[in-house]
């Protein structure tokens, strides 16, 4: 049985100007590769709502699960629970818990809870909060959709709450077979290799050391056995 | 009249695993700001020939240029030139043109010109080369979609060749102002400035530095006077 998929979505018109470079969809892919969760894709969209809206209705419809980073706080190009209750066709108010939990948090500090930050208490319907350690406001699960904040250590927080809810697959093993000759000599063999080994997949990654090529043969499987096989096959095919 | 739209298509198992960081897209954003090209969507699949034709023909069909990174080496899991030809619905077969590049190269290094480099040279029907002067083997250009290697250094290499090519807009000019107050306090006032300045984006951006919140207002337009009037209004508003 395939494993489960994943799609991720990131939302923010700071990606895609060049002003921030993500981090989140990199962190996000290494930690589903360790739960057996295939990320089978991944979209950057700008603050717009249609774009939002039409990204994430084909995502949820196509993939298990659907993990959004970005525009969950509190200023006037944070839409993203906006446009999630939009793509859900359910409405979307302040609510009681997630205005609690803010409440509290700025009164320990003595930071006045504006009409702005209320606005991190929008949550759509139906939806289950994502609690928050780092600063407080919530990200929400709403069926396959987890919507998540873009700031990194926020979302790599609510990653690590969702992750253990979500159904996992086999773990997904990999072991790197350095070839120090250039890929266009590995191609030929590697590909009857891949070939013997229809389960595993066999990635190929140039790299250029001291003005010499080489490549990392990369294979990866759920089954330990079957990896091992391969990397022994791989040394046997390109000793040297 | 709004800027010329892009979009991007990142092709590539090693991403979606997290087994390598994406630096192409950061990359690809910072070039086309500074020539007025709105990039609006990226989108990252796995080496799967049904996953790459659906988003290249949803792309190209949607935005004014595609640019895509990845999948143009030998190795068996580089598939994207067949992708983009049957994207498109044209053949494919090793170009002559291409051919004799990549001859001379591998004749000038005395390395074998086989089977797998050959692959390199299959271009779809009527595409135009891509020069390649890291390691010659070329992408390509076939309408509005220019298909280039996943290899950073080789990426930005045939950026540079081709970004001369596309029609710019006004190139984007972006001032950051910041205000040491954290986003929940600033959201209100820049609301009602954003509303002011229609023609202009504003972004904010939160921090954290030695235990207090910041946020960096970021203003973007492509009228400098417009800008400055919008930078000399968000000082009036937050001056401490």
């Amino acid at each position: 049985m395939p494993n489960p998929s994943a799609a991720m979505l990131v939302i923010g018109d700071e990606i895609l100007s060049g002003r921030t470079r993500d981090a989140n969809m990199h962190f996000l892919a290494q930690e589903l590769t360790k739960v057996g969760i295939d990320l089978k894709e991944v979209r950057v969209v700008s603050d717009d709502h249609d774009a939002i809206v039409l990204a994430l209705n084909a995502l949820r419809k196509t993939f298990h699960t659907v993990i959004t980073s970005g525009g969950i706080g509190p200023t006037h190009d944070d839409i993203t629970a906006d446009c999630v209750a939009a793509a859900f066709g359910v409405g979307i108010d302040v609510r009681d818990d997630a205005r609690a939990l803010l409440q509290a948090y700025y009164d320990s500090r003595g930071t006045e809870f504006n009409e702005a930050r209320k606005r991190m208490a929008r949550i759509p319907d139906g939806a289950a909060l994502i609690e928050n350690p780092v600063s407080i406001a919530p990200g929400f699960s709403i069926e396959n959709v987890h919507v998540m904040a873009g700031v990194p250590s926020v979302f790599q927080a609510m990653v690590a709450s969702v992750l253990p809810t979500l159904t996992g697959g086999a773990p997904i093993l990999s072991q790197t077979f350095r070839v120090e000759r250039g890929e266009g000599d590995v191609a030929g063999p590697l590909a009857e290799i891949a070939k013997a080994f229809p389960d595993l997949s066999f990635g190929s990654y140039p790299y250029q050391l001291n003005g010499a090529y080489g490549s990392n043969v990369v294979v990866r499987g759920s089954d330990g056995a079957r990896v091992d096989a391969a990397m022994t096959r791989l040394s046997e095919v390109f000793a040297v």
